[in-house]
């Protein structure tokens, strides 16, 4: 139902949390979402006992399995990319990050990005706020990160809520980015809808424009009406800001053209010699 | 030595932590910033053991305890205030605040005032993100909260970073608190310098002049570099904007003092019929 | 034809320049209006030679007799307001203002007031850049001029385009205004389509919100592909920034609709207290 | 005196309007501005009756003779480049700009670059909004002049007050303009102190550090107070938003190194990995 929504509203592509093939027929999801014409991608986080840049091997080594049965579930379900905290636990992390953590989240994800690469899906890293990891806060670490992977198919999940946190300027981070960025959120400072709160999205699309970003940009909104419970608390979801999804998917596609046509027109202004 | 280079910066105010009457001498550190010109004021955040909040009646009782002793510390130091998150723990919690959880803080807040009330120690209650306490993250919330308590001397606490997350209009949060904002945190969005990120000072300074807030203005900051361990944790403070805090000093003094100058002007331009 | 699209493109309200009755059927034009439910207002720049503050008793007079020409022809098209420069010519002054042109402003005014509350036309004065009159530049100024004036019956008309260029604080000047604000011209900074140049429209809305405005919000763009060729050269329109209008009022029309909604729901969620 | 105190206040710069050597002794002003270490530039715009675009011969020959003059004159006073509107006049023109008058100042410009280029002065032309010239208002405009013009050595001079009326994305100008920026005016909106109005500095600072330039920053404001009664009627200056010079040039002098040094940290804090 919620494909079908999506693709009533306009949306060319339904990003699926991590879905679990024992939960979900993901072959029928991904025809059903074809037949729609809808792009699916996933992303995810990974569970505090599983986190692959974990000390305890016990832990590392289940994160390196849930990741290698959510890239086949991405494949399963027909999605191009998985993105997300899967380079450590999505939790607030009560220690300082380490080198040997770092080493560690990188030969998970290095090992990950070979199976995506023989399933057919990309791997986004996203950039998150301090409080949902303690390893990769800003664009300048991922793109630290990317350098130390040296695998050109990986690349950044950038989040204008986390950036809104982290970065001291959103756009420059989205043009230093450049071709390694891979996957975009737009979500506004307070999660709810677009446009309500502080963050600046004209800035934000005349930098996606300036670096001739044509990957995917999705929407991310929280709400406990109808988000699972686990990832509302994970994202620290307390009040609801809205109740009914059905306004909210309206007015953020309407907001999101608006916005990148006002961004298209803003560059034809300042190239037109008259 | 905090004090002395604070009064050199030329600062009217430093805001202590939560001092423990074991670790240090209260007595001489209020008669040395008297001493100095320095007014003084006091915030802290109770740990989850200590959870005011809290269903679980033992960690109650410790935190009112708590919040007596911290009181008594704040007046012998010499501190006006007591502010910060002292109506829950400073954590991120893992489930849904809940209507219990609300009464509980609301009878330990009371009860706290009135002995601030006896020790001449004013409370106020910062209102932070929702990875900092689940209970009191926006004006609102915190407005309410203060029209259940009924007590006209308990005011509220705002800080510009968490307002950059959580209210979806800064501005008009400081002039919805009006006289019932005690106590205000500059801080940027990233929590380092002033002026670096994507914070909006000056709305932020045209706000407080249109209520007329008089009360104190004080800059926080973050950096492991000087911070408390434990509190850079608590924080998650994972990567450090700056090490040296003198010249961070002295900028943000500077700072503050051209917005205020220049929001005062901007109130006089606006006004002037010429 | 432009009544009718101005109809289909969902706009309440037409804002008509000064129309000659020897060149309209203004009883024809109003009729038209009213039967596709188009409320109706008008706007003029008075021409030098009918400045009503000039000096020179000849051209003040014709500016009078101008003025009340066009409340008539207001009156006769079934437009509720005049606004404009209707207090001095629409021209780049090439001397200072002085207490006498003042003086002389008030005194055309207070009469065309008079004859407009005869015919049911209010009067709104706009307060314009400096570059197209040097007397009512400011807000302040526009209030100072309305309390010598003592008719509450006349209001300002503000407008964002000149307001980007005068104002050190335009949602200031809004809130100033308050009840006094009679009409509201939106225009971008480069008077091409909304949104795509530097004005903050966000808080324009905020500050109608909080005043609680409830008169028109017209849309004012200029192009010479469609605007009168005296009229582009007094407002030095020498590129166009669009040349077809359908698109133009259509993104316009839901421009000021989405922006209208979003400052709604920030108002909700700035007082919801979850 | 007004050298002596630009110096005091840290001034490392002062730009001189079109000094006559009938009424200045150049010379003495020129040695008293190496002796303090002060760097010289200097601006002026064509008169009405020199508009170097014009289609009567007698005004434009007079115009090519103003500005070999006042290219002599910048020699003479030992300034290293001639700014402003020397393409046009500078006017509120009254009619539409033409291919002929566009190739008229096309070809004195050209003809000035020359005397420039044998007298050590380079030429910049100032882009300025519409009330001021009719032909040349954006930067895509000048840009496309210097195409035409063919001569590296004449760059563009843009200007914050004037991109805040024109461009629809004033950082956005800078970048395009890149290396033919030749030279840069910080003004605020309403032409009084920086950062009291609506400009937003922190972007125009980003995008000069972007390109990496490393030529002037000249801060212009005007008050009848101080500046030559013609120039503040051409500009519209009807009222002062400061009579003192002294506090304004001390207040832009410590504004301008605020905005510098937070614009250098922000590209610091951006490509820092931690």
């Amino acid at each position: 139902m919620a494909l079908e929504r999506s693709a009533e509203h306009g949306y060319a592509l339904v990003e699926l949390a991590n879905l679990r093939a024992a939960d979900f027929d993901l072959d029928r999801l991904g025809n059903k979402a074809s037949d729609l014409g809808l792009g699916v991608t996933m992303t995810m986080g990974l569970a505090p006992d599983a986190d692959v840049s974990s000390g305890d091997e016990t832990v590392a080594a289940h994160g390196r399995a849930e990741l290698e049965t959510a890239i086949k579930a991405a494949r399963d379900v027909g999605a191009t990319s998985l993105g997300g905290i899967i380079y450590s636990a999505h939790q607030k992390y009560t220690h300082m990050p380490s080198p040997d953590q770092w080493q560690r989240s990188l030969a998970a994800v290095g090992q990950a990005a070979d199976i995506g690469c023989e399933c057919g899906v990309s791997l986004v890293l996203e950039i998150v706020n301090r409080f949902e990891t303690n390893l990769l806060n800003t664009t300048a670490q991922g793109l630290k990160f990317l350098d130390a992977l040296g695998d050109d198919a990986v690349k950044l999940h950038l989040d204008t809520f986390h950036m809104n946190i982290e970065e001291t300027d959103p756009e420059g981070a989205i043009r230093m980015a450049g071709d390694r960025l891979g996957y975009f959120h737009v979500g506004e400072n307070n999660r709810g809808y677009l446009g309500d709160g502080v963050i600046d999205f004209d800035r934000i699309f005349d930098a996606l424009l300036d670096i001739g970003y044509d990957g995917d940009v999705v929407y991310e909104s929280f709400s406990s009406a109808v988000v699972d419970e686990k990832l509302s608390r994970a994202c620290a979801i307390w009040r609801d800001t809205w109740t009914e999804s059905a306004p909210l998917a309206a007015h953020a596609r309407q907001f999101l053209a608006l916005k990148y046509d006002e961004a298209q027109r803003r560059r034809r202004n300042l190239r037109a010699a008259g």
